[in-house]
């Protein structure tokens, strides 16, 4: 059963390879009658264009988003919408001398068992370009959460093992626009700075950790007993290729701690501590939703691996081309597109829920 | 949207609450001819047993799974199987108390918040015993599993913030079933058993750690690019509800580390090393999978807490009664059952991508 | 895939065979808040009850809607609610006679092509009583449409070649509870008593077609454009064992008149005519919705047939045993419920579309 | 909800307007390893082609088919196949004296009660191009369906009340390639010729009845209970916006026979005669599959109809521009290629029943 859909309501569907004629995404269910045009899916694909910050890649690609469909007169109709990205700068004969290679870390040689025909130009399907599809989406996604007071923001929370440990929250918008790594602690960013340039040096590359934060969720999303909000959402985060863990409030460390520490206290004017991340038994509590992915370093490195051919012959490998040194930053803006189509689709979802009341 | 189904091919629907007239779970697209008797349901189903370790509640329930449909003369048939749990031993009476109060660290406050109405008996829907469908489920998807060569174990890594360290992977089946916390480190079990009865006496609460191994599990599971193998089991896991983190191969220890140290070399025998926990671009490579959830501290605790009843009245709570110091280790087999739900799932969908091979 | 759901949001599944321990459906996505009780399921229940009619078996079935989950002190919770009929008055032993040959015009030799194995008793899931569990689901979905002001009504059109040909639209109600075959002609009725005796003597059956009316829609449901409200409509129909042809409106008739003819002239206050049974372009446009399926003749006749056993050897068979003459009038009722089905989900699913409205 | 995918395993997305930018599909699940090229699909598209016959519109669209993702030199590689059609030809200013007028027999009155919004021009959503994105799919699972040996044909059965009476089945392919109505009695298409002239003369429309047979069909598809294969392929037709009735095997007309005249007797080389039209239970028996659709007459027509305008006020009008007299023949390749999406659906759902046989 096929799996590049994702959603229910506000359900997306996306197709493409990182080297073919382009790529795109088909929005059913977004509701009719809420303002879209080009300007405002392009802002969003744009935060995650290459060449932005020292850690990315060199490939210019114009990433232009095309509506072709489900818009009239600046207003969607409810009907699907189309969003597509012509491939452009796709240089694909440099990934031609890696057609029979099995490079570590990537999805070639599980691609390869599971089809038995792999489009091995830059990746393909499994390449990291799949996601300017789901940006694109995640872009409309939040129309619908702003028009319900709903906002989202992605973050660098770890980079190399570097963390950002002092910041005030309330400034996080605008200080992660002041560093290339999206940090909120400018002081984390210097280091980030300097372990980036150091691992670059190596022919190496660095994971890390992103973290989005959603204020203004009302409580009651989220559907019990499998599609818990926190399900989901770990769902969309893991179904992120860079990504090996997902956390939802303290996460691992609420496994180190006791109830009485971790239970959030209730008052008449709220929860006393967010522990729980703003979801409670699978349902949003009305506090900020807070969940981290754990990013793994960019499996492409100049430093020689070993690997094996199609015919299982041992081989020595060293990437070379245009790759980024680390998935963070461009990532954050996936995480928080994938954040954002979950809980547009439970907003929706949501509505029959309250037929009657 | 509802939320009570879960898998797409081999694919289950649980009702029922913690103290209604019982609880079950219809398994539809489970392949005929399999043998499948009451016996092999209940042996899993005694492994999340109430009363086996020191960290379990006293209630003693029977839990007998009823086969309704779907299997004649010992075999299945291919068409829906029910399986039923009556509850017996419910003294909701002691929940009546609790009717109008919101328990910290519980669902009752945003079940309230989503319909409007809410099943305050022991938890209702929300409870941890409706994860007795999964385990009965998951005995089926098991079947399946043996059959193909697949065998799934869970054990318990992290209890109260010790760790089990040191232990030889090969004896884990058994090393586990002496001590009561399903611990593979015996001095770890020890110190385990410590924390326990101190946290007990605080009248507090612990959680911990369960990690989820897979043998013999074939390359090429999994389906790009939002159906991932580890998306589906990080929301497999999430799903549960003392669930706060979920963590694939070194998960968020991949987020420190360089790709040089991350990436599994690939010999002709098969991968060097096993970082990626048996997932490589979302897709089964043939290696061991390896999944971990972090399991938050049981939020009923006598310890007195701040909370407010249903007219936002502040109030103080001591939860009395009947409760788990730990979810662990009664959870480790719903862990368990949901990996292999998952992978029961993902083997049944392989077979039409691979209907031209 | 499996096949025994229903539904997107207001979600069936059911389960169970003709002669094993019980049947019944599991309906996740009911709204909370709608009172709900044993009576309104088994009044519904009772419509399709055997010995109702002289067309009917003599299988005296108590047939108890058990309502096991999701209703919480009169009220649905917006949780599972599985309603369960035992099986209690089934002679099985008669059918293990027919354990090994393949009766015409019955599932039998397809469901072994199918899965190798088959509950022969009774028909096992192939049977019609499969459609007790629909129906007691139809109790719950036509709680939500009488909340929405929308009712739903089933009658006999048509039985072995008689036609009701002349009756008064408004007093169908009264009139068909006047006659054993839910006819709203009761000079047809009178002949289709006729036609009935006849065909019972000659130990052979007959078909007929049901008409379903709903009143009180409102202008906007159904999904372009796979999702038409007609579309299901049919689907929910044509999924009834022995229906073999669904129309709306002219339906068939429109084949062979012109679109002059054919189209319905809006006014002011409404359509002037409604040869569109009240969907245009799969939408409801608020005129009543008027659908109708043709219903084969019950296949087990004692009249001797042509047929082969499981090892392919010729045989005859004279099919005995208390069965009906005619499926209508129980399969009305079931009519009634599928579409009753697809109104309540519809209902639903609008209310994501009207998020802007 | 929204309504614009199709199938479980091969599924397909829609999206595109008449007079937008452009439709396509996304096909997601076609198993690897299938030669496509552009052409395959071409040749498909190009049946629907209007211009073709003298029942239909003279637009001339040249409806080129690109093949945007998933096929990798020449074989699909199991990832989305995206085919696209850019919209040229598309005389929309015609369209905008209708932006405020309702169109009797269309979906304009609805779709602004669902939505609130429409985009007007040519029908937008709802308009008959929207069909070709279905063709290009169907092509892609006519690929499929050849690989396993099932073949599909359609041809008009009745036109304007003329019907095909008389002609051999083994001839049909060549027969209806020679009339323009796509008729395999000859006779009968002469007849319908002078339907057609005096219809448009009139200013008029008219309807018919499609047949589509498969042959080479496995025994065994289908799904118990509601996802039956004549269940799919009812809502399949019913889904096609011109068609009002679904039959199946013998259909309304086995609403009027006895059981010992419908049932087909089984011999030990097949069924002595197919009243079933090759589904039993909604399992296909092995036989030919047989169904037809009932499509109704082009609402467009020039002869003046009564209706209203967005404001309800009264108005007269009559549809000029290029429209069809008749939606067959050009609609007898949508209801072809709608069962050829439902059988390589079914064909790869039974791989997953058929694991342990």
């Amino acid at each position: 059963m096929p799996g590049s859909s994702f959603g229910k309501i506000f359900k997306i569907t996306t197709w493409g390879e990182s080297h073919g004629k382009g790529l795109g995404v088909v929005i059913d269910g977004c509701p009719p009658l809420i303002p879209l045009d080009e300007d405002t899916v392009q802002k969003m694909l744009d935060r995650r264009k290459p060449g932005s910050s020292s850690a990315s890649t060199n490939r210019k690609e114009p990433d232009r988003g095309i509506i072709m469909s489900g818009v009239f007169e600046g207003m969607t109709t409810g009907t699907p919408i189309m969003i597509m990205i012509n491939n452009k700068d796709a240089k694909s004969s440099a990934y031609y001398t890696l057609a029979d290679i099995y490079r570590p870390g990537h999805g070639d040689f599980s691609y390869d068992k599971k089809y038995g025909i792999r489009d091995h130009r830059g990746g393909g399907r499994a390449s990291g370009r799949e996601t300017a599809a789901r940006v694109a989406a995640g872009a409309v996604a939040n129309e619908i959460l702003k028009k319900a007071g709903v906002s989202v923001i992605s973050y660098t929370l770890e980079l190399g093992g570097i963390r950002a440990e002092k910041f005030d929250t309330g400034s996080i918008p605008e200080t992660i626009l002041q560093n290339p790594f999206l940090c909120p602690d400018m002081d984390a960013a210097a280091q980030m700075q300097a372990r980036v340039e150091e691992v670059k040096k190596a022919g190496d590359s660095i994971g890390g950790i992103v973290e989005v934060k959603v204020t203004g969720v009302p409580a009651g999303l989220g559907e019990p007993v499998f599609d818990k909000l926190d399900a989901d959402l770990a769902k969309a985060l893991m179904g992120i290729g860079a990504v090996k863990g997902v956390e939802v409030g303290t996460g691992f460390e609420a496994a180190r701690t006791t109830g009485s520490q971790n239970n959030d206290p209730i008052t008449p004017t709220g929860f006393a501590t967010n522990n729980s991340g703003g979801i409670l038994a699978g349902i949003s509590n009305g506090d900020d939703i807070v969940v981290r992915a754990a990013v793994k370093p960019i499996p492409s490195i100049s430093i020689e691996q070993n690997t094996i051919d199609k015919s299982s012959t041992p081989t020595k490998l060293s990437v070379q081309g245009r790759h980024d040194v680390a998935a963070i930053p461009r990532v954050n803006v996936v995480c928080e597109a994938m954040v954002s189509l979950v809980l547009a689709d439970h907003l929706l979802r949501q509505k029959a829920v309250q037929w009657t009341k």
